[in-house]
């Protein structure tokens, strides 16, 4: 894979355009392994891939130790209840104390941007940054990527909404960079106190725009994103009620056909239902969000092959 | 097999008496591949199962992650406290999002009655049913008659009483089903609000019982079968004190010499000892309790390899 | 293996200096798979492990789970919180339970002292001892040695610094029967309140010296192992500060000098930076903090292998 240099993914941000290019394709040859009666390559048979999650997650995570284990790989799975942390190591010790039991890949999710980065100069395995705080979710941008390719046939030239709280979302800085990259123009929408400082300046130069209303952002988009509120993750004065929110921003079919008539939407999940999108259009013929969770494991199937050195796929 | 038809295994209503005998032929010989040095066979090499347990369990869903594991599928596990349902999400969509993933079976224990039959039409992977409120536990009843059949050679024409908190049972509902269609006759033993409106007509007509006191459940029965005081799910004022239980309803040696001399004596587990059995009678001669866990297993395979569609079976 | 009669590994006090060698010796050769890039050999496949960790632990833990799938055996972790002795069945019968799946090995870590001993008598399974209150930790202790000799080439005739709270510590337990066992001597250091009475009557007789300042117990040492501080386990009677601790017992490079000018430091992790250990010390060139970690998961691999009774290691 020559087309593919980094040692770890730690976000979209320090990948070309051909890198990005090369995880997609491969992607879409592992796909097919899920969909076979036997799901399952020896590829990376005897590596370790150590799932690091500090923050709760089901459907990374999951979708991780799925993408090792039809690999053939042994995976690890090591939750923020559990783990050391609560004893008040630090981070870097429980990492190096991982890396000290020979992994291959140490997949990490934690509240703190920057967290996997750090991680990568200071151990031997590769790291995959699986959700830094606000800052970058990389395969998550990877795998949005390859389902508007799969719908849409290229992504240079589409215009894409990104709407909701674009502010906590590393969802969108990671999709910010991967779409303009790829040369999409990307349309961001959110209410202002869910907007932050530098979002125009992220992702190629020219590329974003940023709206404080959500219909100008969905005019004539070929794709629209819709963002999870983090509810989790807010401050009560941010964000004062969620039933505002969905009237003024929340994905209704009456606002869907704004966009173009062959739209699709997507949705990182968990889904809040009534909130940013309805369910009329989250069930809907132009909802692509379940294909976006399979093309996860596919995506994911793809870095841990580039990052953990196997040997040639089947 | 040809004599098992479903696609799920919902409950043991649904099931025939044929269908029933189909997965107790095949869990006696799976059986005998945990009595092996080498407990594995690869029927279901590329196959995999997920544990989705919304409910604290540690045995049900360890038989599962056991049996998946003995017959090389790749077991992923999900439990109540780090799945996304704690970010809202609907059981429906946790589970749509899974199944995007490709699995082959959903192993689903949850809180609600239904749960698992709700699921079943809207997954691609076959759903198994691990427990659904006061519903239905059909892989416990499935090991209960292999247990039973283990060590009276026959369930036709035996007189087994179930007893304990009736109302709250999924295991009593579901062996309720299994033991009738078996040609049992069932019992049902429970003080006055541990009952239930209704429960006389489970199972096939005329072969169930229902007594207010245990003493007459006991007399003559062949199969003793104490029930878990539930105490997790049970209001104050139906069950005021375990100690009057004990001395009503409790299975201590006095009791169970009401039963035939050679009868046996099972429980789902965990004991609540002292309570709903004495230790004389679950550390005796005539318990059968841990032989029901170890069945539980070669039950598990195989249901898990009926419904897997696996391979060809060692 | 005929120097290795154990069916389980209890504690490093009931094992023979030939057996201790023994483990030793085969986890040398076990430690270079965990450096292939296939990193995993068939030698436990069909073998079941189960790893029933009734304490938070990530690092124990792991290892445990590293080691036996690169072995190839099945590893089923249960830890506390979604165990059923929530529920309030007992240990053993939990245990009971579990071994009537058929595991080969139980690995059981407890809070309560003898908790491995009692299991290891009533199950099928060979049970190995992960931790039993302040009891033992007995692979720490083996992996310990295995780091020493890596460093030292010996251990007879050495001195060795054992330094903290001694007093809830398994860990030097298990070190002062395993270095005593193989010709160190051990000083044992700890203020007063987190000394116990016996301490110097452990280990083979007249190798052990208890002191209650750090300072005669780190002077011309070989190897100083430093003890976590068990925040968690202590009243607050008897330890005030860690203040007051760092400054009067922590491991700073003043008093590292104090050793030998090649002495090591160790420490079982994870690390309480700033309390019992400095980081200019745990960072710097004299700690094998992190080949402890390594060598860990290759003393487990021996410990299943001699216990599991797999085939000949590659």
């Amino acid at each position: 894979m020559s087309t593919f240099g980094p040692r770890h993914l730690l976000g979209i941000e320090p990948l070309t355009r051909a890198e990005i290019e090369t995880v997609l394709e491969l992607s879409g040859r592992f796909l097919e392994i899920n969909e076979r009666p036997i799901k399952k390559v020896p590829t990376l048979r005897g590596k370790t891939v150590i799932n690091l999650f500090l923050e709760p997650s089901t459907r990374t995570r999951t979708s991780f130790e799925i993408a090792a284990k039809r690999l053939s790989a042994d995976a690890v799975n090591i939750s923020g209840s559990a783990s050391s942390t609560v004893k008040g190591e630090t981070l870097l010790d429980t990492a190096r104390n991982l890396d000290a039991m020979s992994p291959d890949v140490v997949v990490v999710r934690h509240a703190q941007a920057g967290a996997a980065e750090m991680l990568a100069g200071r151990l031997r395995a590769a790291v995959v940054n699986a959700g830094d705080g606000a800052h970058e979710h990389p395969t998550q941008a990877l795998l949005d990527c390859s389902t508007i390719l799969a719908h849409k046939q290229r992504i240079a030239g589409l215009e894409v909404a990104i709407c909701g709280d674009i502010r906590h979302s590393r969802v969108a800085r990671s999709n910010i960079w991967a779409l303009t990259k790829l040369g999409a123009r990307v349309r961001l929408a959110a209410p202002r106190t869910l907007l932050a400082p530098g979002l125009a300046e992220l992702g190629v130069p020219g590329a974003v725009a940023v709206h404080d209303r959500i219909e100008p952002a969905l005019e004539g988009a070929d794709v629209v994103m819709m963002l999870r509120i983090q509810k989790e993750r807010m401050s009560g004065a941010l964000f004062p009620d969620t039933r505002e929110y969905s009237r003024t921003f929340g994905l209704n079919l009456a606002r869907l056909s704004l966009a173009k008539p062959d739209a699709i939407v997507m949705h990182p999940g968990p889904l809040n239902r009534g909130v940013e999108i309805d369910s009329a259009v989250a069930d809907g013929p132009r909802a692509v969000i379940l294909d976006q969770v399979g093309r996860g494991v596919a995506v994911r199937m793809a870095v841990l092959y580039l990052l953990a050195g196997g040997e040639t796929a089947e």
